[in-house]
């Protein structure tokens, strides 16, 4: 790589530029945000990089380009880029939901030019440049996307950037990517943030004070129900297919439980009980999550 | 106190044991403990107590009584100690549900003998002596049940007591508790539980490997998915009414976010998402949680 542009400076995108100048992967990198915010704490925080108004005119500079805004924003970006978009342009992104954000992707870029999706497994409840570090991706999976349209020598470039960056890659279709994703991540986002919703609904009903006592279990949930709306409205608007089957699913499964719970079917209790507690032994021996109790807090 | 006999020597049995010791708190502790499993811990961690077979042998020592077991052991042991219990004996528990288990105590529990039920919110997905740690009350609520059979010379002693194993005690009566404990523990962990079976479901179905990238969320719920499950079947079965209210109120809100998601109402999304972040910082406020993102974990 010699020239890095970097549109959309959040979490992710910050920790991109931290890695990428630490480990020297780019004679140049640039910046495009948009919010004032982000940018300020960009200038505060003394980040590395050249912050730009207008993408289009540095593009002939550009190498390699990588999308780190909320999925609802590329639209307007391509349509600002294509004109000085080349076929020789490594593009990639880091959404979260790839079938439908293709759909778009591929409608609105001018044709002919590549673009390899990926998505880093390495979020936060948090956002902002200020919690980007440099090593936010080691040892994480990145799925990379293929498809019929794939250009496969910019997807061996993207597969080789996201090693440096320290993750581990994997390949999957938009579909299989967006069937895995609805259940190991957009469906736990949305089951905490039903569940936090529902202790409100509960609070305001019965007016006692629930947050006092969250240690319990529910503070564990109100993590990932503080993550960033824009971009989980975007995912669960983007996956609404899987999610919509995730939730019936679910809700299957909970209306069974609570038919075992009334009736008090001691052995498949025990049983269901028995068998969910096998994924955690499981996770922790894939190392993806802390093997301590409580996650260390305590 | 002088003499305390814990009845029940797992996770929190065990931090009573640990703290007691380390406080000097009593001449005596006596440690009643069915599981031989639990026995060769206890032995092996040269843990401090006497361990005694015969619970009913040694009550004319004690002075303070604590059930440390599942709740449905409590029966069993109130009708073997019976006998040779007084109306001196202070006894207490540490059951994470109320009405229903106070109810089966008063049932069995001779007359004229003072229960004084509490429930310390400091738990784990772990259980076993092995993990008990002298300061896992520190800080952290204790819940007193207050009822009309309530003898307040030992609600005052018990209260003290949990005081110095390093609680913040709160007073309640066990239908209050049970409700509000049904929505910040009980529904969060059948959530959870019901989240990591859908997870299981769906790989069965669509054979896909989902444990490796759980680090999007699901292994989070994991975590609260592998506790003990003989403790919390009792949980389930006693707070049966309340926790079945919970899951009809959860399966509402989430049929409207599943509505909302299908319709993209971008409004209600947002105002949704939003909403639901306020709980997070009100938790971190009140000291509930870890104040690091991501637990801290990484």
């Amino acid at each position: 790589m010699k020239n890095i542009l970097i549109i959309g400076c959040g979490l992710l995108g910050s920790s991109l530029l931290r890695r990428i100048k630490k480990k020297k992967l780019a004679k140049k990198i640039f910046i495009f945000e948009k919010s004032k915010k982000n940018l300020s704490k960009i200038k505060k925080l003394k980040l590395p990089g050249i912050i730009i108004q207008k993408p289009e005119d540095v593009m002939s500079e550009i190498n390699m380009i990588i999308f780190c805004t909320p999925m609802s924003e590329y639209k307007k970006i391509i349509l600002k880029l294509n004109k000085s978009l080349t076929k020789n342009h490594i593009i990639t992104d880091v959404g979260s939901s790839k079938s439908n954000s293709l759909k778009i992707i591929n409608k609105n870029l001018k044709k002919n030019i590549s673009w390899v999706s990926s998505h880093p497994i390495a979020g936060s409840e948090v956002s902002g440049p200020e919690h980007g570090k440099q090593d936010l991706f080691e040892g994480k999976w990145c799925v990379l996307i293929k498809d019929k349209k794939t250009n496969f020598r910019h997807l061996k470039l993207v597969d080789t950037f996201w090693k440096k960056m320290g993750s581990k890659t994997v390949l999957m279709s938009p579909e299989k990517h967006d069937k895995i994703f609805s259940i190991t991540s957009h469906l736990p986002h949305l089951i905490a943030y039903n569940l936090i919703k529902t202790a409100q609904t509960f609070e305001k009903k019965q007016k006692h004070n629930l947050i006092k006592f969250s240690a319990g279990g529910l503070r564990d949930f109100s993590r990932i129900a503080a993550s960033n709306e824009v971009m989980w409205r975007d995912i669960f608007f983007d996956n609404k297919t899987n999610v919509s089957k995730a939730i019936n699913l679910f809700i299957k499964n909970l209306n069974e439980f609570k038919k075992d719970i009334n009736s008090k079917n001691n052995k498949l209790i025990i049983k269901k009980l028995i068998q969910t507690k096998k994924v955690r032994s499981q996770i922790i021996k894939l190392k993806q999550d802390i093997n301590l109790p409580n996650f260390g807090r305590d």
